[in-house]
């Protein structure tokens, strides 16, 4: 990596996404994991070792101007902070969503983000999953036609527990919000109306707390291209994600990927291999490639994609299709 | 067969649907082509011919004691006037849908076949077909759990002549409502609610007609199952017809089915067959068995399923549907 | 059918086969089942009486100059005598494998046919299926290229009974033999040498009888294209019927046919259809087919395909396989 | 890794494999790169740059007392040579296949390091594959019951240059072997006899130095298995890769790895992804995996598998293979 040093990225954050995230900055040629914070002393100190990284305070970050980059996967209500100090100290953001949980502080850290010039990538992890991202590049060079139909199937195995639920505003917010950036980047359009039906069918208390673990979602694109999400928190079989798009020229589908490639034969038929279990396993390469994406873009300089202002649009629609969801009725997007 | 005279049916219409239903009848060991009846004399000749059968007037094959039922295979908008005749002289009716094409007419024909206690059978072909009937009887046996997640995919792979399209009211009666059955069969259960969105993508002419060639439609269902249906009249690689239902213990899907076993590895990847072409290929099994279903059930007795009722609640639905598309709201069925 | 008188063929064997062949030779607009013959009179009467035919004994269908041929279905120590028969009145034969047990018979009749230039048709049903004939002429029109390996594999699910095995000199004549047809199809080369190996897995009585259940032979071509024949008496999961074909341009693999296109997702993985059971229903298709095209022949004239001569060959190249199980040295064929 | 100092491992050779096991050290948490060893020093360079080793000189490896293990990479004539001093010196070593070109040589390594009781890994690397090695266990649980027929197909997507095929001793000993290796692991048996023929169709050069480039392979196990592998280095359609053990309760198929999990339906059919284009590629978890498993087991103690002997074995059959293919015999093996 002639010419390059090594970016120092601070990562916020020392969960199951952090440890992920560390590890992939560990393992970069071009990048150093230079420090660790998190309120959690113990866990962040288990990381930093592992990674032969410190753990350092917030505002030692902040104020160590060789840091380039902050990695933000902390909990959703820190992250509005966090960015409004990076934004001051002109560091870099690499961002779990959301920017933030309500749509006018959305809002304006977009606005600050715009303002400022600073790199930012929104962690919408799937545009960098190799099967996604390959199954988008060819329906840009046209291998289907232009989309008509686009229909995304995402479910997990396992509700997330309660208090997170109602803590990240529900199935829209959380899962389908990840289905509406990949409605916005396949087409290419802003949908003009959402329309959202829910059900809650795997808990009792997640019924109680009013939430939806079930959803329909249906966007309407300006060129007529019509798109259908499902998505569930009960997929007894695992992990399923999967695309098809329907174009004037034939169909794209991006099957779900399996864990194993071995197939028996018995008295039941031919069993395949399970789907891999959950997100971790199965974005293993996407969680690898979208920080080895921030690192070039930011050595290369050039605008990153998705952006504060696709978390925004994104969280737009799925605040529509919750509007949607509670009235019954069709909610039109300017 | 013992015990059992040969049943005598009589064939309106010797169109395509017409010659299968010809065929089917000729060759069932327990039923004889006893009439073709059609306004084109030359075909209904052909087709009489070919089956060792006759050509005869309307009348007279309501006046003919010995005709045991008829197979109403005609243009829709004779279809009305068949029933009504059928059930003055007390024949049992096989009939293509539509009943009729408005909803006031289909509505006092059922009433009227309901009255007469007239054996009647609506061909909603795909609960006759293997693959679907399978899945039905699994699903029902419980294998994936409650159903949570309906999805239905029927794609055509070219549109019908315009002046068909404008005749049969559009997509949503014509292709939509084989899927608002199936969501309903499937289910067991009367949707609440419909909302549809549609496109004009395949030709400027249906477009030109008000009419749409792709749809997205939503049902949702008392007990919390969410249905989704897409239909598209493009589908450039072949007929589509599938079908996947998420339940509490897992998943059933209905693959589409190919014309070919054989798969070619080259440069490209592996080739599979395609889909065969169209419904007369794809349900060709299930055009026997509807018909075998038809004479068995004369013969032994006990009701037709589907019968006139799931005719008038399907247009129903579909009707709903279109108010949906046009109108651009949800509507709620009683 | 302009033209054409029904052609009135005689059926020998009133079995599983003959059924078979009843009703497909019943159903056939261009031919007639004109008698049905069998040593056990009950089953003869009841096939004749399903397809409307008659019983009679072999003198009075070989003295009827209205019988055009005959379907040889009879148990395999009859095939000589009715061929010798039937070439003597110069009515057409359909036979199924083998012409006879012994080579030397076989070598025989085989010359019989060919100096009366009798029409014979073998009954190699896989060149009938859909499914291997379209593999078969995708490879001749290059498709994959000049063969290079051939894999075939024929698994029966369950050993036929103890003495039909010694009856028909075990699974190298009864099963390979099908294999053996089919490389010397696909490839139109005789091989030049055969090896085989074989164990006796299944059965002990198997076993004591000194015959394999499990083989695998192996030919090679005078091309250089090798070929690999895999078989089983115990597929546990199913009639397993497969082709894979790697040419110098890729490779056609013909997948085995299910029962069903329904999947199940549980927590085993992806539960396919089972392969169909076994034969009668594998090749329902191939059956209907092979009695078409004999009957379209004999109308139309035309060397039929395979003919005697094709049962004479795979038997010899089974012969010479089940000389090299037994020495354990390769046969070099002349 | 509490209590374990990170072990010390040396590489030699510097080429493609070489490169893939400095990246898999380097990146190993309880091992380090501690050498790079190859006559091309440019090349050991760029390699001991990217990884943050040094380049040494083979004298400095062996007398280094901090050395633990050596992983040998470098061409095959260089192995003997590198094994006795590594035995000499009491170092560990990961080798690639072969031990020797020569059954004598090896032979007298074997019983060297046997004796001398050094760890000792042969790089067979299929068996470290997820695929592979998940196959091979559940067929050890018993999934398909005791083997009775196992088809195993490798196949490359071009033919190695001449002068390595010549060098190398051409396909028996250089692809086959691995599936040599695969059949011994699977049924935990030593075969009987072996039967090989082979054809040369690729390339005219590899003809003329008396070279075959397709082989089909037949072994014969005590038990009663029957082994079947076919070979090439023509599958144009990229590298394949597949297992199919057929046993007393059923079937495991391992299925080719694709590239990518999107499927493409056009008026072709649908169109897979291709299979991934070679070892490297193909096997990359393998490599990771077999190099985890070396260190761990020096860690940890305990016998190593495969070993040394597991090369010898393979390589006397890849003999016998040899000899039959050339002498038109089976050869027995005792």
């Amino acid at each position: 990596m002639p010419g390059h040093r090594q970016l120092q990225l601070a990562l916020f954050g020392a969960g199951r996404m952090g440890t992920i995230h560390a590890e992939n900055i560990a393992r970069h040629s071009r990048a150093a994991l230079a420090a660790v914070v998190d309120p959690d002393v113990t866990g962040a100190r288990q990381l930093a070792e592992k990674f032969q990284s410190q753990v350092r305070l917030p505002a030692e970050v902040f104020d160590d101007p060789d840091i380039d980059a902050i990695v933000i996967a902390s909990a959703a209500s820190t992250h509005p902070g966090l960015i409004d100090q990076a934004l001051a100290r002109r560091k870099a953001i690499f961002c779990e969503k959301p920017l933030a949980r309500d749509l006018d502080t959305v809002r304006s850290l977009v606005a600050a983000v715009e303002a400022t010039g600073t790199p930012f990538l929104l962690a919408f992890n799937r545009r960098f999953d190799p099967g996604f991202s390959s199954l988008a590049s060819r329906l840009r060079q046209g291998e289907a036609g232009t989309p008509e139909l686009v229909l995304l199937t995402s479910r997990d195995p396992t509700p997330p527990p309660l208090d997170y639920i109602v803590a990240s505003g529900g199935i829209l917010r959380e899962t389908t919000i990840h289905d509406i950036d990949m409605a916005r980047w396949l087409t290419g359009e802003e949908p003009e109306s959402v329309h959202a039906v829910g059900a809650s069918r795997t808990d009792p208390r997640i019924a109680a707390a009013g939430h939806a673990d079930t959803v329909i979602v249906t966007l309407t694109m300006p060129s007529g291209a019509l798109v259908s999400i499902n998505n569930s928190w009960r997929a007894t079989y695992g992990y399923d994600q999967r695309i098809e798009v329907l174009g004037a020229n034939g169909m794209l589908q991006l099957a779900n990927v399996l864990s194993s490639p071995v197939v028996a034969w018995n008295s039941q038929g031919g069993v395949s291999g399970k789907p891999l279990p959950f997100f971790l396993e199965r974005y293993a390469d996407a969680y690898r490639r979208e920080i080895d994406y921030f690192v070039r873009r930011l050595q290369e300089g050039g605008a990153m994609s998705p952006g504060a202002a696709d978390g925004l649009k994104a969280l737009e629609i799925a605040a529509a299709a919750e509007e949607s969801m509670k009235s019954g009725r069709v909610i039109r997007l300017s």
